[in-house]
């Protein structure tokens, strides 16, 4: 049922041999190992929970934008403005786990006092999986909300042209014996990553995907380039909205710049929003938790549509690949291993597990 | 290109006759003139937006709620949690508009102080169009999001049944001189209403909107019951989500029981959520207000898909529906002038306008 293992595995690795691979390179690169130990935990985290696309196979994308000056290795994070339940961080251009942490933690503490915690986050770099964050919060007994912005390359409703991002939203809440309740979605019909996928594959798209570069719809997985928003208007207003409650509410327009330059000159750079709001100040979380699990239970229950084995919750198959992946390592196709085998020699890392 | 006059309208009436009919009608039903006004605005602003199914047609609806018992028309409304950035307001049955404006402006001014206000509104009962409440912050130079939860009448991915509503979500900023940009939608791949219209047309709806009653997938517009979540488990994961962080953080949960028991038994209820950002405090807000008309400005620049003649904003139709019928009158298609005739006779009300 997991969506993992497409291909045999080139490598089965343990996720702790994964992460200490992970820190040891963003550390040879020049990151503190503080901020290289969140690093690796979120990028390992998706490779738990088979986010495949969202794992270390970041880490050559990290490293790039590490050599083109977009994520600073030393950035000086600063709360720009704080009031009794919000900060704004101006991450400096620091990866995106480092400031998306940092502002959900500030959040979690707003929300202890104020019922609701709010984390702007200004000028960070790529986000990795939102889901990570909002479970954080959802570990501390809060129902969080995760936004990120970032530059365009998905179709705009109406348009034959890439105008906004595929803009993630990720909502968490604690459960009870079944554990958490994690949406983590795209606003595109499908993620960039599954467009890559069947380029690798050759297997033709369904109809309603993506463009080709000349904005033309296409089903050919070599010409597929532009991802088209869920639900035509809906997908790419969502996802505009998102870059104008994110991105210009600190200050920091990624769109209108991106559109406006010809070419593809711009810099990648991310903005997020974080909410926290603390169970406790509104009602029992103990109920709280037995009424997730029972709402849980009322839709399982549900009769199923044809050939449909299992009614799944948001999040659900990423726990359970989570639990699997912990207790048999994480399988990494070649290309992955390859990539990683380059940086770990780039980096004199010999930390690479070689397990077959 | 607006959506709303489909067929030669029965009746076309200023917004302010059509207004003092709705406030003088529930008045006569029992409500303090005062929140008559306000449902009556609610009302007629969404026919003003050309948004007709959450407009006076749904005035016969909130009678049969006051006649049911569902709705409160004389609610004891009581901040049930108040702290520096969040209120719970416990609505006691009141009418959507009534407990939704009340949650709003508290968001709003808890925003003031806090850079951020929650407001939580629970048993409440139709929210209609939530595109009024963050307007209403938006107009207040603030971002704003609002979500309502349901009873279930929409399928759950990988169901047959309908186990979720189309729970909505509406996010707006102010704008500069092309004004407020407000997104309203359902997480269904189609509002009900839509469905209800097919069934009068009788025309056959697209493949992939509906299930018929027994859970089968149809393009039969009589036997269309149940509709569909907007891109599968996306869809349906959100409608959830809002259902875990409105109804069970205010205590009230709707989904859960709805299911549980057997027959259409349940009553009618709703819950919501609505969140204020204060611009003012994360940055500079005329800066904001030219930064979204930039965006617009590049969106609408992007070459066209086949056909389109103009790429349109969210909220942006609804805006241009309001000033046309703000000038023009709003039409009124002939079924509806019935039911109000029905009402104007019930009620005495000698307001309906009988302009043809």
């Amino acid at each position: 049922m997991s969506e993992p293992s497409r291909a045999a595995p080139a490598a089965t690795v343990t996720a702790d041999a994964l992460h200490r691979f992970a820190q040891d390179v963003f550390v040879r690169a020049g990151m503190p190992p503080a901020d290289a130990a969140i690093v690796a935990d979120v990028l390992v985290w998706a490779d738990l929970r088979g986010v495949d696309s969202h794992g270390v196979s970041r880490i050559t994308m990290y490293l790039r934008l590490i050599d083109d000056g977009d994520m600073n290795l030393t950035p000086s994070i600063k709360i720009r403005t704080e009031t009794s339940a919000s900060v704004l961080v101006d991450a400096d251009r620091a990866a995106g786990p480092i400031a998306m942490t940092t502002a959900m933690n500030a959040a979690v503490r707003k929300a202890r006092d104020a019922g609701v915690g709010l984390g702007l986050v200004r000028a960070t770099t790529h986000t990795a999986a939102l889901g990570y964050y909002t479970l954080m919060a959802a570990q501390e007994g809060m129902a969080a909300i995760a936004l990120a912005a970032s530059t365009p390359f998905m179709a705009y409703h109406g348009t034959r042209a890439a105008g906004v991002s595929t803009n993630p939203i990720s909502i968490a809440v604690p459960g009870g014996a079944r554990g958490p309740v994690v949406l983590d979605m795209a606003t595109g019909v499908v993620a960039r990553g599954k467009l890559v996928q069947a380029r690798k594959t050759g297997r033709p798209i369904p109809a309603g995907w993506a463009l080709d570069r000349d904005g033309n719809p296409t089903t050919d997985p070599q010409a597929a380039l532009i991802p088209l928003p869920l639900g035509g208007p809906k997908g790419s207003g969502l996802s505009l909205m998102i870059e104008l409650i994110t991105s210009l509410v600190v200050s920091n327009p990624i769109i209108a710049g991106a559109l406006e330059v010809a070419g593809d000159g711009t810099r990648h750079r991310q903005n997020g929003l974080v909410l926290a709001i603390d169970l406790r100040r509104f009602g029992d979380p103990e109920a709280f938790r037995s009424e997730v699990d029972r709402v849980i239970a009322a839709l399982k229950a549900l009769p199923h549509a044809p050939g449909v084995l299992e009614v799944l919750m948001p999040g659900e198959r990423g726990s359970r690949a989570f639990e699997d992946r912990t207790r048999d390592g994480i399988p990494l196709p070649r290309a992955i291993v390859d990539e990683l085998r380059g940086v770990a020699t780039r980096f004199g890392v010999t930390s690479f597990p070689s397990a077959g």
